[in-house]
């Protein structure tokens, strides 16, 4: 079982920032990731209709029999997560919602925290609930920012829009005019496609905030899973910073990514390449139905 | 027959432009409006994809004894109109592109044309065969521009960022390097949301550039092809500017709007009212599924 690949779902190509974190924390294990193109943004959609795409992705996931399942969409794991895990026994799912809100809880000492995600993930209050659960007397400000998901897609991580477009969303959270006290220290990327911008919303945030992003901080969460459930692959952890490439494959024996879409192949790998760090050729990705 | 509604599909709320300005042109006539929510955006899935979603919402709307169908979505129109016109034998089916060239061609006097749309409108290359099928040896510029999409379902449709945006995708085609004769003179806007941003793009493009949307040429379009089949409701026709509000309702049979959506009603009423100038009550859609 420990040498069965782990599963990783979002509704496109966001979640290969979850992919890159795992491959880099994990580099030593296989890797299934399956993004939903055909009916991506979840962001817009209903609750009711997330949940049931994320299940149904889910179970597409569980037939390439998984040893642990992520839900590396925001969204989805908001509204999703609770019945995968109901449905879905077999195997550990780990969503980023509750690492993110860990680390926000740990980063801040304030105890203000701000949150920017989709449309449906502030809506679903996930974050807001989770972090208020593992810091109660916490204030959250949450905010919808979805013209970030946009500008990463099309490659407009820096810049004059880039810029804008953060100032635009984050004054009104961390406006010169807030007294120090009332604004947040910590803030929370709370969609996988905001941490292709955080240069940018690093500097509109203006200094002394902390930006979290739930992909590193999930990969620790599925190493620690693992590891609970005694399915780590032998040698699999481990950071590649440092080591020859030429050492990596030798010194791994999994490593290999098998990506899944459910439409535009070609656009999948030509903007996921951009989120994974490393080129995806159209001719890696298979086209699934669910 | 001729009493029957006119069935306008689109992707989401982009097409309610179209279907405003149907109600200007044919304010006597029912309408019954699908937007296929559930699964927006059209522009970046694959042509195959789009053409099936597309036929879906065309048989949908036939469902409702429609007396012609509208394809109020660009990407939809320009993948999917040959097949729903094959399939849909019954009643007139009337695209947007179609329209949009034809004024295109009109409006140019040098013959060199830009078109900006999703990026599946471009790919699959509608305009761009429009237009020299209607104009041969007219020059076509086509670029996707899908953050207009963003930004006008965010509702900033003039302001700095709106004009960041379109200077970014309009500066590359009638940059001020450039010599006017190499210019194009007339602008399509290849999509029912760029509307919207109709100031900030002719602002951007600059003076002496004709820009051209398809709105108000397809009602015109839907118009003169009920005429042609007898199916124009008796006293339909004819604007509503200048008569007060309280005789356009005394003075008109019809004028009625059943909204349909596939999810997200409370998003589509709020962002749709925008788009369509009047409110719209999440009370007024119905959930449907296709």
């Amino acid at each position: 079982m420990s040498e069965a690949p782990i599963g990783v779902f979002d509704s496109g190509m966001g979640g290969l920032t979850v992919l890159k974190a795992l491959l880099r924390r994990l580099p030593g294990e296989d890797f299934v990731y399956l993004g939903d193109t055909a009916r991506l943004p979840y962001g817009t959609k209903s609750p009711e209709t997330v949940a049931r795409y994320a299940l149904q992705a889910a179970e597409a996931l569980e037939a390439y029999r998984v040893k642990c399942l992520v839900i590396a969409c925001n969204t989805a794991s908001s509204v999703g997560l609770p019945i995968i895990q109901e449905r879905i026994e077999s195997v550990p799912v780990v969503g980023v919602i509750e690492p993110g809100a860990r680390a926000a809880c740990e980063a801040s000492s304030s105890g203000h925290i701000a949150v920017i995600a989709t449309e449906g993930t502030v809506r679903g209050g996930a974050y807001q609930q989770a972090i208020l659960r593992l810091r109660p007397g916490a204030r959250v400000t949450a905010l919808p920012a979805p013209l970030f998901v946009s500008l990463a897609e099309e490659g407009l991580h820096t810049g004059s829009i880039a810029g804008a477009v953060a100032r635009h969303y984050l004054r009104p959270i961390f406006g010169a005019t807030d007294s120090a006290e009332s604004r947040p220290d910590t803030l929370v990327l709370g969609c996988t496609h905001f941490l292709m911008l955080a240069a940018s919303i690093r500097r509109a945030a203006g200094r002394g905030v902390r930006i979290v992003d739930s992909a590193a901080t999930t990969a620790e969460a599925v190493e620690q899973g693992l590891s609970n459930a005694g399915l780590l692959r032998a040698g699999a952890t481990g950071s590649f910073s440092g080591v020859p490439k030429s050492a990596r494959k030798s010194s791994c024996t999994g490593g290999t990514v098998r990506f899944l879409a459910t439409d535009g192949i070609e656009r999948f790998a030509r903007i996921g390449g951009g989120f994974l760090g490393r080129a995806i050729t159209p001719g890696e990705v298979e086209l699934i139905d669910l």
